[in-house]
């Protein structure tokens, strides 16, 4: 492998070698990186009192650092700085597939699995790049459009930078799939597809009655809104 | 609280009690239900060689027990029946806030935490009770539309029973919200709504040319189509 290609890659490890439906894996920063950007919300596993927790959560990403933030006191931020590493996927479902057998019943969909090690950044230079990147993942360009946080704001934020280590991607995109014994069975098959959507922006009611959408509120939607 | 309230709520535990925007709280098996009912994918922390995982996986719901499958081989239900425990979480996103500040940008969602006791079921007809609430929950009475599951197909399929424990639902559904300071500032504030939809069920290429759709997947197109 290249030297050039290798840098668009990450290594296949332990930690995110798939193995089952390895035919769905990719290992291409490019990919993996797309389908982290497609999506707003991402899930995050953290270790408290020793038992495996969960918990959904916004983020921002920068090349291969993740942002996320949280209040002082948050107990998956503590848990993660504690470790020094998480595991995080993001899914988003494309498809349900509907077959003859309830066996091979599935679905088309993308998924990401990231590994990093975690830091909390505490100068508010580098906390601020982390918000921008997460503002910016919530609406492209909306960090200059909106006030940036001030000192008060910024000292009861905590901001974690994840370090992608490594990370893996599951894509299924086929139609559905049978066995040739039950094709001729008499229930119907097919695809039904999914989809994430936004409807039109509804100002907030302090907002002036005829305030124009700017435009970078409406490059997002029409973006999303089909 | 009267014993028949005490049956439609779970007890706050340590495990369950949502302590920061307690506001958004509700601990209403009704409510936690529905929102697990709406969702297609659930998220799954496990533990495996000491670090915290997180999966995506489809499941199905009976009252208070909820099913997932793999198969036999498969990491993550490997690493629950060890633990005996789970925790997992399902997020729908209903709208994106945005504010003056980049500090109160937020979102409007529903999501549910799960802390359930884990155990395989092993007889094929616990299995089948299994299998039949993970396709129903699929698509509304597709159980009854499909070929069901053979031996050899029961053999090759790990079903999961959790057993819920305790749960929280997490209900964040009001207009942006911002200080009064910020109000005169220049900036676009208001709600993105977010919506989860279905196009229209493509037949397999496996199908008669003519064939219609059935009632059952119809009903479920029309519940979801915007």
């Amino acid at each position: 492998m290249k030297k050039h290609e290798n840098n668009m890659k990450f290594q296949k490890t332990k930690l995110n070698e798939i193995k089952r439906g390895a035919k769905k894996a990719s290992y291409n920063k490019s990919t993996i990186y797309e389908i982290l950007d497609a999506v707003e919300i991402c899930h995050i596993a953290f270790i408290y009192n020793g038992k495996a927790f969960v918990q959904p959560i916004n983020f921002g990403r920068n090349e291969d650092k993740i942002y996320i933030h949280g209040s002082k006191k948050n107990r998956m931020t503590n848990a993660l700085l504690e470790a020094g590493e998480v595991c995080l996927n993001v899914m988003i479902l494309d498809a349900m597939k509907l077959t003859r057998s309830a066996f091979h019943h599935s679905v088309n969909y993308r998924s990401a699995m990231i590994f990093g090690r975690v830091k909390e950044l505490t100068d508010n230079k580098d906390k601020l790049i982390g918000l921008k990147s997460i503002i910016n993942h919530f609406v492209p360009n909306r960090w200059e459009h909106c006030r940036k946080p001030n000192e008060e704001e910024l000292m009861v934020t905590k901001v974690l930078e994840i370090s992608i280590e490594t990370a893996s991607a599951k894509i299924a995109d086929t139609p559905p799939n049978e066995s040739k014994n039950d094709l001729d069975l008499d229930f119907w098959a097919g695809t039904i597809p999914v989809r994430t959507i936004c409807k039109y922006p509804i100002p907030s009611h302090f907002m002036k009655d005829n305030t124009e959408i700017p435009e970078h509120i409406l490059h997002f939607y029409n973006g999303k809104k089909s």
